[in-house]
């Protein structure tokens, strides 16, 4: 055996211990008690609901996957793609839904045993739902690494194709998982927010009752939408952004360095990154009656951890691969630094613990309308720091890979440090999806009539997860601007090596009228994107408005408590409305890149790359901090500042948080996955645009 | 004397003959009679105010002037730019404020005077009204032409120095007129919401009295504002931009035909545009009784007959300058026809006869929460029309003057593009300026007691306001994008002939890293600029909703009508807090470009240039179509739909109105100015720049 094919079984292990350990953690969570009667039954009600909307989502996206295959598998007859592309291209859908699918089972299953779990205490809470958190975590990492490192075996090892043949390749498998995780984040994301908004309107607003009062006929339909949008969503999110991250850097460094060894650096990081996330892990862990403070540095520790081991590890892996330019090193590592920054950026503009966020609060005093003017201007102003952050590692992974000699290798860099940025996704990912899980668990907890001290625990584990969540969002933003940077550069490869494509795609410069264009169009795209994704979530909560306000006057008894309300009305409404609202946004991000492509030709399309990349960037940044920023200021007044929960601060304060709810939830994460699948598709389609272009 | 001189002097001609049409109807309007004592008192205070908020701006503007002229004289002196440059950057300034400064004086001079025409009848107050913004419209290109032609005489004919150093240092007349432009914008802009807002908020909301009810402290500000920001500051932006696209047309000229025809033609355009406009005025009038449409189909028919009338003669001058490519006509037909199709497609997503705001009404219904989302949502929506006409013009404009053959024939095109769609800028300013003066005018109706079919008629007025308003803004953001466009290519011209300056700007593709994060930085410039001054209007609408509370409560008999409120106090306030908050986003908005070029380079700079132009161009059309389908959708409830006034819909929408405030009047117009100022500013410090910079 070769030492290339020891490398990629090395990695196909390190995933296999990955799912291992996720199917480990996810016994010993299954182990855990549900609690009473009652628990059980919500928690059943969740898990019915969340997989009736699965099943449903998978019926309409298997039509979408079997449209693709046709004309992936057309175009391959025609000689315009390798015959391996459709099958890539499924696989890719499958696994990115396969992750979320189980990052769901695993998260409904947790709900209740997180709220029985605190019954015992905060740190057993906090472990249930942490653990149901890292299933998850690993599963996505575990399979993104896996169906890798098959398509890997298969193509490079078996069936022999050249190294670019086989990224080449590889990208449709990306394509695949980037459709998949659009349908999944955009579907649940308006599940989620309508399913919220709806129940707050009328619940909170109009009728006076508490948040999860089990009286309010939408209530199980809003926590079955954490768990599709927050979990299944973000679930498939990221799994696409790993992948996308390691296979458009496995291209950029078959195209620079025409060595395996470009290739195989970036799956060792992320087999490292599986191997010190899965350390880090056990670090996890707190005290009884710790403080909110206590609570984040338990969840840091682990983190931290893993990063620095990570951050040591990596150099003797850059020195052995490419010891010519070990300096790359310095790229990995920006990318993990930038994330971490990121992070804490927007941990900053939206945390109650700072300025931004305590000042949005108070201009609540002068009105809704000055609460709302506030929220935006700090989320627009919160983009500054996180495009500064972003462009000095662009620059410095740019240079320190030896851009200035080569730009092949400058780009290169640029990948590896998204890779760098994503290689701790296994316990970032974690702590990001233990939040939905301690959320349900409150939400269980308030309908099943437990001891209040309960609903504080959870409440306490709820309030961390909206600071790691922001943490977990930085993540999901900065390494989807650098994937997208690097799948750009991919594609201009791409076009150059197509016969007749080199001629198409000579001016790039950013002063000719075609990439310009393209640019403007680009920046275009997520604005039309957004508008798109918040109208769906404005119909789809209209109509769970109207049913929620309908059985609150049609059901007798039931606002006495004497009487159920018809929940599975709701989950049932939600569902058919997110899944008729996300399919027009998909297909919008699936046509465009096609359109521009035939229209203005690759130059064109490059632009509206660049054009996308930016704009995308800061709308996504933009929106989930504004809707960041809402939620915690109300949460900050309901803390008792500013006349507290009730007073007409307050309510100003619900209306902001209820106008951030699509913002943070739906609109602004989708985002990222549209500036990754706008070039996932112009790839898979590059050939064709060469043929037929009209410029 | 030689054709290039009487050209010139032609040109003048017609410069001078707008600002005689300006005064002689200026004489007109000053000699109608301005109604009772009261109603003469009124207009005295808001004259008064405006006055006083005008004359200390002018000496905050005259510092930030005289430091600017004292480094770019050192500039000069150590041989970065010629001598001219700081005196034509003192004039562009001088004039563009002396447009805001006359078209202010006429506005408050004639708001007393429109309300007691009313009193005659609808005709009568149309043309009143319509007269005051002629003034307004002819003073603005007259002023801006004539400013244009003496520095050309001078320069050209007098100092004789080459056409290229001409064009350079008329640029820079540019960036004084785009400072000037910024200050004027951005300090009225505050000024004007920061009092609407605070007068709507603690009068209509909390107090419960009618909009203009002279009881409200806040009122008389509310009026001067309607003049400082909405027509001093207008009058500013627009005569930078034409102005601007004037200059960058000559410049791109010389460039691409080193000829002076190139340079003449679109003086002569400019100049034909002024007589069509002049002739177009006499076509506004309409009969008794008017309705909306009708009076809308008034204003119409003057610059319908204006934009044909430019389109015919501009055929022959381009036959006669350019005879060898007078395919190059099409870019200025291009230009003509998308600022009405922008338009156009402004006036669908903001008016109350269409579905978007229609259907954002409605959205009232379910409360603030998603009226707010919904407009959001529109103006979002909104962009994707806009940008696809500006993206087609581009294209036509640059391949019908020659691009693909060469590329600075093709930039030329795009210049004279602009140049077309502000021909017609007399008359369309006049229909958009006297949309403030109805509107105060309504303010005087109402305070002064008079009759109620007077508020009807100054309504109709006013109500017609807001489109023309709607496609005034088509206009400026239109143009803004062209001459943007325009501007970074005469940037790239300028860094070329500097000595080493072609060195550093060889590589502009976009996926060299530099660019790209020019253009990530640059693209995130509009959304901290509209940040900024959306802060700025809130710390200042909140101190007046401080003071306007403050004057209720202690006050005694205000409340009853027995008291007089102190008006002069809020004007006061409002004009400290609007010249405090000006300064950081109009230096922001100097200082960014320099330090972009010296750490990043020219190419680092074109970056910006290009992603601040197409973040701009969306934000901008965003956050005024927002703001305006906000305003019409209060308007439309108020008509009686979904509730009428007073209802829990109407609130919603007020809150909406509120938000839309600074959208459409502070931030949104703000931006077109500064992606213009950003290019100016680089031109004038590209010389340092290339001599400095580290890349």
């Amino acid at each position: 055996m070769n030492k290339d094919i020891i490398i990629v079984i090395a990695t196909a292990l390190a995933s296999l211990l990955a799912i291992l350990f996720a199917a480990l953690t996810a016994k010993k969570v299954l182990g855990y008690s549900e609690g009473s009667e009652l628990m059980q039954k919500i928690s059943r009600s969740v898990r019915k609901g969340a997989n009736a909307y699965l099943s449903r989502q998978y019926k309409i996206v298997i039509i979408f996957f079997a449209v693709m295959f046709v004309i992936l598998g057309a175009m391959a007859i025609f000689g315009f793609l390798t015959p391996f592309v459709p099958f890539a291209f499924l696989t890719g859908g499958f696994f990115s839904g396969f992750s979320g699918f189980i990052g769901m089972k695993i998260a409904t299953a947790s709900n209740a045993r997180t709220a029985n779990a605190c019954m015992e205490g905060l740190n057993k809470g906090l472990r249930v739902a942490f653990s149901a958190g890292s299933v998850m975590g690993f599963t996505v990492v575990g399979l993104g690494l896996l169906d890798l490192t098959i398509w890997l075996l298969i193509l490079k090892f078996i069936v022999k194709l050249p190294d670019e043949a086989v990224t080449d390749a590889m990208l449709t498998f990306g394509m695949g998982a980037s459709s998949m995780a659009l349908f999944a984040r955009v579907g649940g994301g308006i599940f989620t927010k309508a399913a919220d908004v709806g129940a707050d309107l009328v619940g909170k607003v109009e009728a006076g009752i508490p948040e999860d009062d089990p009286r309010n006929p939408a209530v199980i339909a809003d926590n079955v939408g954490d768990n599709v949008g927050d979990v299944a969503g973000m679930g498939a999110d990221l799994y696409e952004s790993y992948v996308g991250s390691i296979i458009s850097s496995c291209a950029l460094g078959i195209a620079a360095f025409k060595s395996f060894n470009a290739m195989a650096l970036p799956l060792c990081i992320a087999a490292i990154g599986v191997l010190c996330s899965v350390l880090g892990t056990f670090l996890v862990k707190t005290k009884e009656g710790a403080s909110q403070k206590q609570l984040l540095s338990a969840l840091s520790r682990g983190t931290n951890f893993s990063a620095i081991l990570i951050a040591i590890v990596s150099l003797p892996l850059v020195w052995y691969f490419l010891k010519d330019n070990w300096t790359i090193y310095f790229a990995i590592l920006a990318g993990l630094i930038s994330g971490v920054l990121i992070g804490r950026s927007t941990e900053y503009y939206t945390s109650d613990s700072y300025k931004p966020t305590q000042n949005l609060a108070k201009t609540s005093e002068t009105g809704t309308a000055t609460i709302i003017i506030g929220g935006l201007s700090v989320g627009m102003l919160s983009t500054l720091i996180p495009i500064i952050i972003v462009s000095v590692c662009v620059l410095v992974a740019y240079f320190v890979s030896g851009g200035a000699g080569s730009a092949s290798m400058g780009l290169y860099g640029i990948a590896l440090a998204a890779v760098g940025m994503l290689s701790t996704l296994g316990i970032t990912l974690a702590t990001d999806a233990y939040g939905p899980v301690a959320d349900n668990a409150g939400g269980i907890a308030e309908m099943a009539g437990l001891d209040k001290s309960v609903r504080e625990r959870t409440d306490a584990l709820d309030s961390l997860g909206n600071t790691t969540a922001a943490t977990g969002k930085g993540f999901a933003i900065g390494s989807a601007a650098l994937t997208a940077l690097a799948l750009m550069a991919s594609y201009i490869n791409k076009i150059q090596s197509i016969d007749g494509g080199a001629e198409k795609i000579k001016n790039l410069a950013i002063n000719n009228p075609t990439v310009l264009i393209g640019l403007f169009i680009g920046a275009c795209l997520p604005f039309v994107f957004a508008a798109l994704t918040m109208n769906s979530v404005g119909r789809a909560a209209q109509s769970v408005v109207k049913e929620v306000r309908r059985q609150f006057k049609e059901i007798a008894g039931l606002m006495e408590g004497n009487a159920d309300a018809d929940y599975a009305k709701c989950v049932d409404l939600c569902t058919k409305s997110s899944l008729h609202e996300m399919i027009l946004p998909t297909i919008v991000a699936v046509i465009v890149p096609v359109i521009v492509g035939i229209v203005l030709g690759p130059t064109g399309v490059v632009g509206m790359l660049a054009g996308a990349t930016a704009s995308g960037f800061l709308m996504a940044v933009f929106m989930s901090n504004s809707g960041g920023a809402w939620d915690n200021a109300k949460k900050y007044i309901e803390s008792g500042q500013f006349g507290g929960k009730g007073s007409e601060n307050h309510k100003a304060a619900v209306v902001g948080d209820t106008v951030g709810d699509p913002f943070k939830d739906t609109s602004g994460p989708s985002i990222n996955i549209l500036i990754k699948i706008l070039s996932m598709v112009s790839i898979v389609f590059a050939a064709v645009v060469v043929s037929f272009s009209l410029l």
